[in-house]
């Protein structure tokens, strides 16, 4: 902690002192934070610098804002102020003071530095809206009394999480996924007809179309857009109005419902306040609900690229039924050679987003009497597994889905030599002979065809009539 | 794997032949299951016998049953067949014959083998009550041709999955959670105006009532019972009629919307046939959804449970506000000393389910092509999970928070002797004056009184008119 | 809790009166056990009965015996009582007493009750040894003063979890995994010539030999036990001696390091004494750092069995590379289907580990103050691990390492058709005529022969003596 | 993809073209990555930009070095060559090229595009050093066929893992560990003869000293670093010379163990040759291993974080043993109300090293035949644990544990009121006097003494000579 007015080399002041509590701090002379975000810039060490998400940062944009308008209307804070808070939130949700928010992740668990933060930089920025210069004068908004009145740390960040999470979901997470869904759908219609051996165990099966096949993942994906819509109404759910144990104590009546309207209003999201203000300090189980689901995902993104790469492995030495967008040059040897990057790049995220659903779960169990103090923990892994299923989907979506062609050669291949449409002669020749047909081509290696003439258990044409692959895809009607 | 009959050591004869398409095998000679089953307990000796969840076995005597009135109906199986099935499958249903199902879990993947025990166990049963003995004569009816009509392992697996994750949720896991949900809202009520002192970061706050605190319990788990309910919907989709690969080859037409209407009937619980075949079997993204909602309500007891004995931590070095139940005597030295070991099994309760979550995770993302080869794993940490919850909520209701009381002294001293009430002075005699109360207090190891007498700052009638904590737990009206 | 004696339908008296500090309790009339254990198993109805692992009740065995022998050598114990409860403790050890304990995983988190379990059953059962009726009479040894001396509940339980878990990874586990390793290590050496075509991103690649391919998954399982034994140092220090907080209050000065001698002698294991005993009461890190090892041994089996079933994959229609066992018939219909089931249950158990690695790390990581309250679960999760690592490698040993066989014509003509041996034309024809090469034969569904005579770019012989794969699987000498 | 050179809105030329197998890309002009590298960044926009951790490229610094040099020694690179490649690897290794790495996470899962962006970077780089200007003129050391010579993507990227792996362990993970253990160590040193009350089930039990309470943080911590030790044999083995497959193929004999001598050698660091290089490539066990180590210490500073921050709850109204330095202010409003930030940080960072934990076991083991396409997730979350476990470590030890005091008034009150020293009286008025005295005690809400001597079971001055808390913290000599 610096104790007197830093200079640079060249002579130059660059710090200036701000007072908080505890007495001076030294803070950069040209940013808008004050003494409790430099005390914690310098007491958290602890990893990248301002990995705080940006998210957090817009979303305390819209939660002052609609503070400042509800403080207003319930006549605990002037209309200047109220407006002059609000220019400066609207700063910063359109991202043009970032750079002012320089905290970490792994600062206190209550998140009650990045709200001082938040506070410091709009009064701050206000003072230097009207003409002031930071560290000389009384700001006319303070960053407690006006920037935080009716809140608390322990209420604003839990808002923030709510807002950011949503925002995320609906901005980046949910398009993402709907898009890549949309794109199967349309690969299930357009091959829908395209008959191909089926796998179980990894073994060779009975047929089904790629239609079928790919519209599992499209089932798969619906699902899971449904139980994440089913989680945003938990999410909705806003702590503002708590303040500092869940009570609410010192904010004006009907303060709660209406800031949350606000926020509402603002995000254009159906945000409401909080049935349990208590569980919306001490827990945190929306977001461990919402991950909960966007995990489901991850095991469907997971089942779901590696099928089609399995699907698409070869050219010549594995399955190859599928050709998928060749996006980068393989190897410099072996022409021929591209490898499915895209469904790589989704595994890895699939498998991350397990990873922080664990973080989240402990994250979230940790709660101890009025206050869960694993709040940015839990953000900032809830943030990045939304951000990076939506871009995952989209990327994926775009650079291999739409592109997706069956490789009919293989298919075809495969289809044929395939020993289980023996199945479709149990009716006419009995299960038995049938068999005998199957073990003999496996045996000899021979096609079905060839081991069932050999056999002189039925002629070229029956056989045409009878093995019928198209015919095994559905239900006796 | 035997070639001859058994003969124990006083020469009678322990086993009997079976045969299936691989051969000869000896079964003990009074047991119903047949030649597959044995091959299976033969090949998997892997963890204890027979871990094979009951709940399963009880399932497939569910949908064995609804297969064979659906077969009838569709003019598949004829009448007498069907009512032959239906009375061996009650007696599963009642768990009358557990112990014809020695498989484990750790099995084929596609659970196969505990597919053809049902079969088996279900068509030798038929022939001894027709009089007859078993590895005689050929049985009337067949368990493949006649049990498993219309079925496949691998669609019958998924299905007693859905039957048995959702019979137990009603039967065990919500009635558990409602009741302990019940009882501590109950609590809240009756305590609702015991004002206590609040504690965030786990220091020392502005106070709430025992009741608020206790109604943010009520609402995490009136949070986690819908969040476990959104899920069911997903649940309730049964993949039979899917058969080998989801296509429903070799199922009647109509078939798989009947049985799964048969199901509904016969466990009065609202299934139906899945939207997609090919999803239901190669993805169980219902089973990792409603786990998911398992383990969100993991974390609400973690939190709950802790925090319990946390404020019951004593009874003179602690916390010690509350009194939960004596159930079993402490130490045999230390008169006084109960241990909260309800809440100790609650919280193991949870880790389990955490840790089941990845198990379930892991499986569930790692179908391949046609089918999820990680059935059986994913059934008994799932039912094993929705047990335990069931259990350990009724057991915690019943032993702990039924019981649960205020230490009326510990919440008095502590609320008394708390600083955080001098922010009642604010109004009266500023910020500054409060603040040299609150640190000659904490200091001199005074009372916020005795500090405020003695600085001259108040009168005793004026402290106790200005501090009430009972005034500061809720929003200014 | 019942208060007077229960009397069965037919007037027969089923109950008899034990007592503790509490007062009086119904326990059955033949059960060893008494009134502590009774009241734990009224009171947690969790689970399944009797969940407590029996190698924590054989463990129970071996500590109390070395606790009687320490005891009597620091003469704080008669000879007479050392033998009489060595004695019992012998028929716990062999397995003869396990019915008297019923007592569930989910009680108390110290395992109090299973301690205490132990302690009545060897008490009464040396009352009856002695002639004596249950329930009458005082018996002669103690449950407490006696066979609990120089103990308590929070340091006998974590070292029966020590003893328990060690005596499981030499017994089980590492035989297991040394006989897995040493089978593929046979046939990594048997197949060291058979060169096949290698696989990187699912894709053709350059080829390796099969002997070589295996020889990584024994690399695997040897850097895994490396790891296991590693770990070994730390599970070795028991509690034992720390009594109730760590201090070793109530023992002989020396009891601890005898007594840990004495159950080395009698497990034959290397134990000693923990280096510090209030960690050994409050963390579990030796358990947390042990199944630590076991989680990787279960990453190492997942991508061993997974591999070797995708090179089983086909038997037509996917890599078909390899031969397994045939244990159980395949479907009904399906001739040649042949199901790699042990691989199923080898990755079904590697999910199971990984997930108890997260319900180990949510307990370990949950100790308060002198003692962590969540010991029956680690105790458990890390036993089921042992315990199916151990069966299961045996299992996948005996039924499938054991007989794998490369299927010779899947792999030559996997080797001949891949495009990627152009790579050893570069040398004499250049790279770009190579290239020409393979994208012709890509286009034109020939093989790499067809295109290069077609293009007229080399003669037969030259690609006979040029294109040999055997001479592309390692450095270049 | 640009297919036209870019050109910005004041008409200056903003890309040029660069060229690989597939085609020409359009790069912008000043950067030193070519053609792979801008498919990349255009192909995988997921998360934020240049996500892939700088310790990665560090790593290929050294790696690429150490490859011009064995490759120069084993005459398959002139020596002019090598020091050109060295130079620029030195500027990389030096961190002055970072901004040219523009790659991320989340890209092909073998890391090739990262390699590439390496191999670019220097020939690139050498191309300028030389006078040229990029995009012009043939560069004279070829990105593949010099920079990447004797290597494949398959073998420097987790060469590279492990480069980045160890060196951070050494450099920040260990040191932040050992310094936290030596601090408190001293610690513990310092308060041996505090006194204090020790609590097991969170209920007041026998006594312990505070040095005693903290001597199992430090046992914890040696244990930790024992074994994440343990674990560096395994990490110090490198794929390199593995290179497409693990046969070496392309490599100059001897350049596997001379490449690994150059970078043991260039990084201080015991780094030898894998002794597989199959495993090397297709499963990355060390790395599973390896962070199975630094969760056990994430449990453990979860364990130590979170009880230090329970003995210094309060000030007022909890447990109130310890003072923990004072770093930021608390609440405007509560004078006295310090939080415990760091221990807040240092257990979300244990949460999150536990959830990378699944991600990385989950990655892991999903390696497929000759390759594990998860590399750079596994990488990410292993540095991003390894990075927070040291800051972390070293944060908590500067601001909170380096300034741990007792609370002697705190301390002294707990133990004095505490009813389990009763215990001590056992031996001098019999265990049923004493429990008189304790429930009387308890139930009047009097100290021991006052129920002693009320009871007339002993005088003052006895009770002074036989209560002595300072003699029950040890086994009886």
């Amino acid at each position: 902690m610096l104790t007197i007015n830093e200079i640079n080399q060249t002579g130059i002041l660059t710090s200036r002192t701000e007072h908080d509590s505890m007495g001076d701090v030294q803070v950069p002379i040209d940013r808008y934070w004050g003494a409790q975000t430099e005390r914690s810039r310098n007491n958290f060490k602890i990893g990248p610098n301002a990995s705080m998400p940006k998210e957090i940062i817009e979303a305390f944009g819209f939660l002052k804002k609609a503070a400042a308008f509800a403080n207003k209307d319930l006549n605990v804070l002037p209309a200047d102020k109220r407006d002059l808070i609000a220019s400066v939130c609207d700063e910063i949700i359109e991202g043009k003071l970032f750079e002012e928010f320089p905290l970490v992740i792994w600062q206190t668990g209550s998140g009650t530095q990045s709200n001082m933060n938040a506070n410091e930089v709009i009064a701050n920025r206000i003072h230097v809206l009207q003409g002031n210069k930071m560290g000389t004068g009384k700001p006319y908004v303070h960053p407690n009394d006006d920037v935080n009145k009716s809140q608390s740390s322990n209420d604003t960040f839990p808002t923030a999480m709510h807002i950011a999470a949503y925002k995320i979901l609906i901005d980046v997470t949910i398009p993402g996924i709907e898009k890549l869904r949309d794109t199967l759908r349309v690969k299930s219609a357009q091959f829908k007809d395209v008959v191909k051996i089926g796998r179980t165990h990894l073994m060779d099966a009975t047929p089904l179309t790629l239609g079928q096949e790919i519209s599992g993942y499209v089932s798969q994906l619906d699902h899971g857009l449904k139980a994440l819509h089913h989680t945003l109404d938990h999410l909705s759910e806003l702590a503002l109005g708590g303040t500092a144990v869940g009570t609410g104590m010192n904010t004006p009546a009907g303060y709660d419902v209406l800031v949350a309207k606000y926020i509402a209003d603002f995000t254009g999201l159906p945000f409401r306040t909080a049935d349990n203000k208590f569980e919306a300090l001490s827990a945190h189980d929306a977001i461990v609900e919402t991950h909960g689901a966007l995990k489901q995902i991850a095991v469907s993104l997971m089942h779901i690229a590696h099928n089609i790469r399995m699907l698409a492995s070869g050219p010549r030495c594995s399955i190859g039924e599928l050709h998928l967008p060749e996006n980068e040059p393989g190897s410099s040897i072996m022409p021929g050679k591209v490898n499915p990057t895209q469904n790589e790049a989704v595994t890895m995220v699939a498998a991350q987003v397990m990873g922080n659903d664990v973080a989240i779960t402990v994250a979230g169990s940790n709660g101890q009497f009025q206050l869960n103090v694993f709040k940015p923990v839990m953000a900032a892994n809830f943030l990045q597994s939304a951000r990076l299923i939506g871009d995952a989907c989209n990327s994926f979506n775009e650079h291999c889905a739409a592109g997706i062609e069956p490789n009919y050669d293989g298919i075809k291949k495969h289809l044929e030599t395939s020993l289980m449409l023996v199945t479709a002669l149990n009716p006419h020749i009995g299960y038995d002979n049938s068999a005998r047909i199957a073990k003999s081509a496996l045996k000899d290696n021979k096609t079905l065809r060839e081991a069932a003439l050999a056999l002189g258990l039925l002629t070229n044409a029956q056989f045409d009539e009878w093995v019928r692959p198209e015919d095994m895809i559905g239900a006796i009607k």
